[in-house]
């Protein structure tokens, strides 16, 4: 797309909008799927500045649900849900710098009905959870096998929602932290923002030699906030483009796309999620865009976008966006 | 327009979208202006639903912040802030039924600069508040002036916004609290939503006799979440028309435009806010759209649109919504 | 008691610590009892500064739940729950004074079981509520009677708990607010903190002309929290002995006893109630007690002490305290 | 003392209260010391349950805070703070099997001041955080080093504190999680609790073979929600006396002393993490000392005890407990 010509990450990626080797991370390659995204595993590929990879990922049920009887409470033991792939070593990649994951596809894998949605017992935003702690029954425990295609997702005779594919899950390795799956923090993780897919480029801060890249807990769908604690889960095979940014330090994951640039926090309570992305973009403003930071703080009160990832998981993800065009 | 025509306001309310007699209510026939929201105060009109009714709303400011000098803490006097319009009363309104406000336009009042944005002490989302209690300094109290007009907000030489007026404090009076106009909750009241603006219908829960409609607080552009505590406020001439829905008792306001219906939450921490614009929409949907409970669950989990009011107030505001195509 | 010539009600009070009429606010004489608190109904009496009153409460549930079979859900219409006395006028009270409260005794009243506890449905700390909406059922609708005397409340053949009266709900009026009778916020109200029994003074800020004071809510006794949404409920004859303090100005009710003082938040989420103490706290020990802030906020880390009154009402209370050896 | 012959440690542990070999983990011996608490570290010995483990820790600085001058956000390098002993494996410990640990006693070490309390930039309750993310600017960076002995904490020239030690950070390893010492969880971690200390036993689920315990973080004195965001911290030398009970299977860490059963939730905001300790307290009465479920849940509305750990760290910890005169 010609946007990317004018992205952060061909403008300051190390190979500058080239693409290098394409890899193939299939799930056979991959072998062992992981649990936490921490430094403490060992790589499955290295791969350059400009490479591109196309991975197959399995879906955050790790493919055990396969019809509706299979009750996640059954089939999974937690901490195991959401398999990620990686860790791929990005060469170069030396704490404080970024990597930047632009999404050029992401296509389903599988048999349909290869979509999953779940109500999972103590999960989700209006149930009682490990954390907001009920004496409340949970809700019932709901498993729907969903059909999906590049045209739509047959969520029932009555409805058919668009495909708008996207990755749950992205990060780069914590420096000492190993964090399960289910949960974001700065490193990205489990951040269920639907603007992350194809034509989005996120960017993760790197925090340990070769950055660690980890990725998986794909979407065909989600609504703001994934709601009821899952979203379209399946399994794809998803093509990304990775570039360095050599020397760029960030806090806390952002993203870019055609039209807007966003920060994104991830905490509880959600208000302290809004307050990390809100800061971060501010401060961004004012570290490269020319703006002065009160104008910036005052401007974002008129026109900042915000954008809800999850409230179901045990931290919070809020992304905080501008628009490109005031930023030119 | 005519999406108005198949309207819940125009199908259920006792006027059938039939527009009645138009009802100026100026400054001056207001005169004083309230400062909260609740059964004690006296009438200022009586409508007949269907009505309509072009209202001069004050700024938040009270029209006191006339230049950049014009700190708001020297010129205000909490919680003498956010004037409203009101109360007017609406004939048949009893407790348990709704009133449906449909805005049909916002023009801006007054000379320009009309527009005021400011950082007020101890207020906004990126600094302590007087409930997020710190000990840090202030941020800067700063005070923006503003040209506005129906073509934009000239927001600085470099950035001029589009005019996206909205109402930021709407409701019908609670039974027998009286809330400051500076907090939304379950009346409405300070919303701060930018969905509610011209082309809107927000449903309101009637508590008492003549239901008693509180307005004001024009905005003419806001981001989501108000980050910095206010908007381009200004003062502005309001038309909206009015009607009735008898029998339709609600828990919290909702609002319906053109693609979208949407329920909408107002509490504490933001994470209650979401929880309870999403349990109305799901109650909602089983209630009057034929979906079961847990169907329309999980499919917002897939298809749900968040949007965030302020967090910035007393009381953070959230609305769930889903497309109207999937209602039919 | 003794350590009341040193309290700030004897030293710095109008009355001096001297005991003036004694009045009596009995339920013939308060008429209709109150569910807000506010500027907007009429007094029931006036008294001096130093004056004494021995008021009958009613418990929450208005002397409705008779039996373990009159259930709330049925026979207590919201928002009509937790009756007040009051207001009571203090000669001399005006905005920016400050009221002092001494509960001299509480005793029980009417016949035996006097005591109520109750699980309200949508209602208490474990269960979803109004503000953090689920989709959970609610837990049961249970009450419980309890026979209560000066020696203890006869929770279960298995239990008997010490009598620990308290006043759940205390306060003078906000300046133009009402607030319902179920909410603490920066007046007081129903701040359920065990700590405001006999023996406490309770420092109330004056927002209004004569203060307008309100009381009611009784426990026989409370855990931290209050986790169920109730304590052992019940009516009683409280002797209080008012005072006022001219030109002392609260942002936030505070309590003095023998060995502590103590300042008081109520929001949410919890920590913001905790926050808003402990600042309060702060600033008054440099304000008055010779502390440099950052001294105060550091010796407070090692020697603070937090009650939690409730976290069930819709704002949570919070207290932060100190003891008095340390401020001499 | 006499009550630990009624303690569950000696009722139920393997070692039934009978104290084995005493092992000493030096400064020297532990070598390494750890910033995350994990399964993927070496272990620093095996004990035997019954053992005595005499542990030399560190301080929170990790030594580094010599001065006042020392200034933290200069000598230290986030995260590399909170220094752990450990990890120690218990033989025959199991995933879902719990240890017990009776902190014996616990003595200053090195010279005076040892003790050293600071304000760190981003950093404690009353200031903006990494996760509270505010533009207001820090509060100043203030170093405090304190005497410390047996006797007491000597504050100032005005206060001299009691010597009231306890350990802030116990915990036994997560399953796949390495969580850093900062931060508090369902393992334990750094919980901040001042209960915590000599003559209380601290009852940690196990996750991994041979649980893996991890001890540091003493503080000579804390209050409570430990404000400022650090206690007295100090290098001291802790007995402890660890025991393993089998199949006893613990979602999260449970405390016990003389007087009292506490069970202990870490999470934000502060709500959640007091509803996880009263949900794990009534569910314990339920399972263990004969109570009905929801005469648990009432009587702790009348009788339970709440004792905030930490609400600075990056999760918020409360303790709930009730009297062991209660649960005879």
């Amino acid at each position: 797309m010609d946007w990317l010509k004018t992205s952060i990450m061909h403008k300051r990626g190390v190979a500058r909008g080239s693409v290098g080797t394409t890899h193939e991370l299939t799930e056979d390659k991959q072998g062992t799927f992981h649990y936490t995204i921490g430094p403490y595993t060992e790589a499955v590929m290295t791969i350059k500045p400009g490479d591109r990879v196309i991975v197959q990922t399995r879906d955050a049920f790790n493919g055990k649900v396969k019809t509706p009887a299979d009750l996640p409470s059954k089939v999974l033991q937690l901490p195991f849900a959401n398999p990620q792939n990686g860790p791929i070593l990005i060469e170069g990649a030396e704490k404080g710098d970024t990597v930047a994951v632009y999404i050029e596809k992401m296509a389903p894998r599988g048999e349909n009905p290869r979509g999953t949605c779940a109500m999972i017992p103590q999960f989700g935003a209006l149930s009682g959870t490990s954390l907001t702690a009920l004496l409340a029954e949970s809700l019932p425990e709901v498993v729907r096998k969903i059909d999906v295609d590049e045209d739509g997702v047959y969520w029932s005779p009555r409805v058919k929602l668009p495909y708008r594919p996207h990755i749950g899950t992205l990060s780069c390795s914590p420096e000492i932290d190993s964090i399960n799956t289910l949960t974001p923090d700065a490193h990205g993780g489990n951040m269920d923002l639907p603007d992350m897919g194809p034509g989005s480029i996120t960017y993760l801060p790197v925090r340990t030699a070769g950055a660690r890249l980890f990725i998986g807990d794909a979407h065909a769908c989600q609504g703001d906030g994934e709601v009821c604690g899952t979203a379209v889960e399946y399994p794809s095979t998803t093509t990304i483009h990775v570039d360095l940014i050599k020397g760029w330090t960030l806090a806390w994951p952002r993203l870019e796309n055609e039209s807007v640039v966003m920060a994104i926090g991830s905490a509880r309570p959600l208000e302290d999620a809004a307050r990390i992305a809100y800061k971060e973009l501010v401060l961004w403003m004012e570290a490269e865009f020319g703006y002065e930071r009160w104008d910036a703080y005052m401007m974002l009160s008129q026109c900042g976008k915000v954008r809800l990832g999850n409230f179901v998981d045990p931290k919070y993800t809020v992304g905080a966006g501008i628009e490109k065009k005031y930023l030119a």
